[in-house]
């Protein structure tokens, strides 16, 4: 197709009519479609109702040393929910506490902690007059929101098609000692889909940060979320490559299978070094009498093991997969050639990150709300919330059936279209 | 009997190698018990094994109102787990939050938010030079690790049989900005049993602190645990006293189903007025994505209401009554009449509590772990794990059985004699 950039003011004002007219049109077909989170399908949800079966009044609650799960004891987590989780991440089963139903709440915990008692022995990162951390942009809202609320300054490095821009991060990581940690989703990241190279990796553990403390918090979200079953990213093991450079206490990996099992529902987990671990119990020990270990346990008794989840991911992915492809599609057919915005078709993971010109995406995202598909709020793929070039749109296609998400994504890419149109001849 | 104190040196003496002859003919049985903690008892779990068959995989999984528990959403709880927790705390169900599985948690995170962001609007804790909480003593000990890991500085505070020595508390608040808290377990108290009275409960919620962001934290985790049918303690509602004295937000109230249910996989909540829950909310939006919505609507569909979990804590008394009786009646039988330590018959909740002759405490239980006892560590009810008098003792009857918990009496008591022999000699 042609480029709308080649397009003179004249046939801009034609394309910008007809435009409108088939915006108009969509308008009326009284569409209502939340995109707005990566939430679990339906179908994905029914797949796994039968863990609902796995533990029942007849099972025997034990653990295989015979803990009772019935009963108060055990704080970091049930050893087979241990090797499970460490099987996810592909780390050694005591690299591993198991923690409750949510990842995020872990995260939250950790930056908590390090605000109120720092990082094995620092001060208290509360008690300095300035914490910054590192945030890969595109990046997780959720992410961000968790340091804005501690107050902790923001730090926007570019994302590249190998990960975080590692010259920026070495750069900054080395000369301020301000700099307490970076958030990472390192696999199918969020939003772009993007999976850490070998490189990346092996930077990252060779960093030198100024600041003992510094730590690199490696949200492996998505360490099994392939869509393709010949073709799946991998990811080194971050620990262990900390560890082979010197800096085994430099990283925190979380995962959960909040989107494997129910989302909400699910089991979660924090990888670190013995360091970082007997750290985290000892305040664990304080905070709480221990997770649920009946939810554990019945992770472990329907999934069996790390091939039974696997299993199970490739049934996800067949219903994922459909949907992602849906929009790729669309958006080729629509938008090749035109020059109005870029993606990448992402081999895993939960989003489609769409890079829409300048300034367009926050017109294009209300566009969408007004013919009837709730979007994530532009700029919310940025610290602050903040897109610094309002252009970044994240498509998360888990939530709608196929056909729902191809009927939005061709709404969308008639919005990009219409508000691209708009801005080039106000240009 | 004759009390030890009117005895001479020669009788004590007399009696001390007979204690020891029965201390060693103890000792020789092997016995082997832990009553350091407030566990539920296997028949209890038992008890309750019908809730693994509330939901399966036919089950609808949807709250009243429609949402789907398996899937994100609903960050305060489901509604009808809101009304449960409500009926068990007698509040209204839009005062309540629902959480994980561990009401301490919620008083972490409570303590935790203080210090980082301070009490609706108020300066983080963290930035003064001085936070103050009141324990009255003795208390549980889990509460004063909460306080103490924050480095907040815990004044005792005596209890009464009416609750805390509330002379001492009114003038300590109202005189000191510096105290922002005061732990309380106010029904069948830990460790002694206490229900505060409506004069107590009154006095609370009159009290004009000097800091505006003082709480009460009002731990009601006993509030349904009674263990007579015809004689039950009633405790007023501190948040509807609260509101009614001007002071609408000066608590928050807790509560879980861990001696319920299952220990370590019930549900829990805090109540408090909408400013406090709204202020919750906020950083529960950026801490998870929400608690276990499934677990939530097992816990409902299976007690079904307040009269369900009634009628479940009935049989849960039927438990837990002969192993109150079988304690008290071996004190009464053993220690009766000799002054060497006094206790008081609860009516509720999971502990006995024993007053020893200052100084004894910390032998006594040395004594009794020679034995193969182990009961909780002396010191364990104060603030920092110092009891200034070394003289309580928590007894925690809900694990043996009645035939463990009589033996274990019989030998606690001949610990108590023999080391207050001893005592008395060489005073």
């Amino acid at each position: 197709m042609k480029s709308l950039k080649d397009m003179g003011k004249d046939e801009l004002t034609q394309l910008k009519a007809e435009l409108e007219k088939s915006f108009e049109d969509a308008k009326g077909k009284g569409l209502k479609l939340d995109m707005s989170r990566g939430k679990p399908s339906v179908s994905q949800l029914d797949m796994v109702m039968d863990i609902m079966d796995t533990l029942n009044s007849s099972s025997k609650l034990l653990t295989e040393g015979g803990v009772d799960c019935r009963n108060y004891g055990v704080l970091d987590g049930i050893p087979e929910a241990k090797k499970l989780m460490a099987d996810i991440m592909e780390v050694s089963p005591d690299q591993v506490i198991v923690n409750g139903n949510a990842s995020l709440n872990i995260m939250y915990d950790t930056v908590a902690r390090s605000m109120t008692h720092g990082v094995l022995g620092s001060t208290p990162w509360a008690k300095l007059d300035k914490v910054k951390f590192l945030c890969p942009v595109p990046g997780y809202d959720r992410h961000f929101a968790i340091t804005e609320l501690f107050g902790i300054e923001m730090i926007n490095v570019p994302m590249t098609v190998n990960g975080p821009d590692m010259d920026m991060v070495e750069e900054l990581v080395t000369k301020d000692e301000s700099i307490k940690g970076i958030w990472c989703v390192p696999k199918y990241s969020n939003p772009q889909g993007i999976t850490y190279s070998d490189e990346t990796v092996k930077r990252f553990a060779r960093l030198k940060p100024a600041a003992k403390d510094f730590r690199i918090f490696w949200d492996n979200a998505y360490a099994i979320h392939h869509l393709y079953d010949n073709d799946q990213a991998t990811l080194l093991d971050i620990i262990g490559e900390c560890e082979k450079a010197g800096n085994p206490d430099m990283v925190y990996e979380f995962a959960s299978t909040s989107k494997v099992s129910f989302a909400g529902s699910g089991i979660s987990a924090v990888a670190a070094s013995k360091a970082n671990l007997d750290y985290i119990r000892k305040f664990m020990t304080i905070q709480t009498i221990g997770h649920d270990k009946i939810n554990q346990l019945r992770h472990v008794r329907y999934f069996k093991d790390i091939n039974g989840v696997m299993a199970h991911m490739k049934r996800h992915a067949d219903i994922m997969r459909p949907k992602f492809e849906a929009v790729i599609k669309v958006l080729e057919n629509e938008l090749g050639g035109l020059e109005i915005g870029s993606w990448l078709a992402p081999k895993g993971g939960y989003f489609i990150s769409f890079e829409a010109m300048n300034g367009c995406a926050k017109d294009i995202i209300a566009k969408c709300k007004e013919a009837g598909i709730v979007m994530t709020n532009a700029g919310a793929t940025y610290p602050y919330g903040k897109d610094p070039f309002d252009s970044n749109i994240r498509i998360a296609p888990s939530f709608p059936t196929p056909d729902e998400m191809q009927q939005a994504a061709v709404l969308f890419t008639l919005c990009v279209k219409l508000v691209s149109v708009n801005k080039l001849l106000k240009s």
